[in-house]
């Protein structure tokens, strides 16, 4: 056999594995493994019975178009359905602004791949989700990091970085941020791109729906491409999301989309798109927020029984994940280590900074396991802290 | 608004839109077009009832697995059965060496990002599938084109070419090929990327499975990239391909496709792996087979006696297509858009050559339209070979 390595392309030999997927595969190898690391939502809440009258009603009527080949953009009803989906969140949009893609993740390389030139500088937050930093990372983009405020984004952190990457002669096409409560472009002649899986996710007892408006929905200049999906809000097995951003932009994503995989599941949008009809993912979302913040609480609850002084974290207002601060001289790597050989995992928060720091942080996700094996999970945890537990 | 094309990468602002999705967008400005163009599946022959069976089964164990994220390699027992799949053509593999991809689109995308640098030369032949043209321009390759000889590509010719190449100083890492009876690596330091999405669909009469043993099935050196697919062989809708690799580029594929859309949709695989694994598959292909050979007679037989002296073609032994060869002065462009004006359409053979040529030629798809439309098509495309006859 011939070494095969030899005919990969420069950006090929530098592709780094995702921390989050190399983590998720550990459940494979560890037995009776608690995981905290992927953000899957719920098993426990995927609305059966009416997928199964979906998939079932779709098959019974041999449409041929519902297993054919399908237009590159998504099929068009499900785009009409998208654009009243995201008016709920204030996002006034025409179709012509819509690309529907095979998952968030495929808008994220397909945006990153009409936007970034090799070596061009993108702007991310610090922390920011690992599988943006693989994405622009692969089109050998230079991601800098952006420190965050309360708010948001550093809008002053940000000036001061984008002068110096302009002094050093570099160029940034966009700032890349999850949900965020401040608009980064503000002064600065920059897209931003929006990724906002979780935003009809929000806890209503520390938010609302005003709390979750997105950028986009302010975006009068059109500098804003917004990422929309069903992943957390139906289920993810169907790789059914959406791309809004400026027609000029979204002609060039659907091009790039041609050649990258045609079109997405038709089969998958056919079945989103009767979910949204019938109301399926509206009727769903109030009960999503119930039952992830019911988990959050639970987390919480089991950190401070049961790490008291050794962690600290902020309430999450929504989402599936507590950012979690860990006190004291244990650095993430460590931890994880010790708490593999405990059986519960999480993904170490260096994996979400482009700077080498983060160290002190882990990211837990309570959107996955039942409230009983959050509860074990976090027993172990605790039991990972503590050295000679491990024997 | 402000103008956000000056946002766009430089291999942005050179993507070309595909020739056979232009066209297949004809189908909804012209009211009873006959489509000739796209390579889509005859409808008539989905498997509904089986269908429709698997994801009422696959719904009924509510088991959370089917509708979660998935390995990026694809579902494992899918992709056991790839394996047996893949074992009746002569290919011998491993679960090591394989990658579940969201169509051969996706196959054809993720291995040029892996195996192109911008600028490097792709040999494809003339002519090639003309998506595959678009992916590998997409990556910003340098695509020369090799001509074919009664046997698929010619082998000296294509020597010559890797001379000129090489005194240019140009690299070039491998050869694209659809089903050829060659192997055009024998004497050269190159990979080959086969694509064989019609490789189960010979037609009895003058091909049997011997004559479409894929080059893969002799691939002692590891040189050869191999991509399948259910699209033509159950249905198109569901996304669910395969590439066959040298694990040393499959694992950069699968890094490649962790970024661009985490994992191909479960659910789709999950249909395929029952599809497979009851048979469906299997038991269909021979009645596919006997459909499409029925499919070409009929086309062949208008095309005889409906357009005799004015175009030439070798009869198909598989696949979808008659490529027809204009007689005379008549070029693909004119008649082309003279067949619009009669409501049936093709494509042009120029979208499939990469040297400019091919003008001459047409290609024409039986797949999709029944037996009836077939014949009414091409007494319009006779129609529009006749000036007049546009009034």
């Amino acid at each position: 056999m011939i070494d095969s390595t030899r005919f990969l392309s420069t950006a090929a030999r530098s592709y780094q594995e995702s921390a989050i997927r190399k983590t998720g595969a550990l459940a494979s190898r560890v037995p009776d493994l608690i995981s905290f690391a992927a953000g899957s939502p719920s098993p426990e809440m995927f609305p059966w019975d009416a997928l199964a009258s979906i998939t079932g009603d779709l098959l019974a009527r041999r449409d041929g178009n519902v297993l054919q080949y399908g237009a590159t953009r998504g099929y068009r009803p499900l785009i009409e359905q998208i654009i009243a989906h995201v008016d709920a969140k204030g996002i006034r949009t025409t179709a012509e602004a819509i690309v529907v893609t095979t998952g968030s993740q495929q808008g994220l390389d397909l945006v990153g791949r009409v936007l970034i030139d090799p070596g061009d500088v993108v702007l991310v937050e610090l922390p920011t989700y690992s599988g943006a930093i693989a994405a622009f990372h692969n089109l050998q983009a230079a991601l800098v990091g952006v420190p965050q405020d309360g708010d948001g984004i550093d809008v002053n952190a940000l000036a001061e970085i984008l002068r110096s990457v302009a002094a050093e002669g570099r160029r940034c096409r966009f700032v890349y941020v999850t949900p965020n409560f401040q608009n980064p472009s503000g002064r600065h002649d920059l897209l931003i791109l929006e990724d906002d899986p979780y935003g009809s996710l929000y806890f209503e007892d520390t938010a609302d729906v005003d709390q979750t408006r997105p950028i986009k929905a302010d975006d009068e200049q059109g500098r804003v491409v917004y990422l929309g999906s069903l992943s957390k809000t139906l289920v993810p097995g169907l790789r059914v999301a959406w791309a809004i951003a400026p027609p000029a932009i979204v002609e060039r994503v659907e091009l790039a989309k041609q050649a990258a995989d045609l079109c997405s599941g038709v089969f998958d949008q056919r079945i989103a798109h009767l979910a949204l009809g019938r109301g399926v993912v509206s009727s769903l979302a109030p009960r999503l927020r119930a039952h992830y913040m019911d988990k959050r609480n639970v987390m919480e609850g089991a950190l401070a029984e049961l790490l008291p002084g050794r962690v600290r974290w902020q309430q999450p207002r929504g989402g599936f994940f507590i950012w979690m601060e860990l006190v004291g001289n244990i650095s993430d790597r460590v931890l994880f280590d010790r708490a593999v050989d405990h059986k519960v995992s999480f993904v170490v928060g260096s994996a979400f900074f482009v700077n080498g720091e983060g160290h002190r942080f882990a990211r837990l996700s309570f959107s996955a396991p039942s409230q009983d094996r959050i509860r074990e999970g976090v027993k172990r945890l605790a039991a990972a802290f503590t050295k000679d537990a491990a024997q």
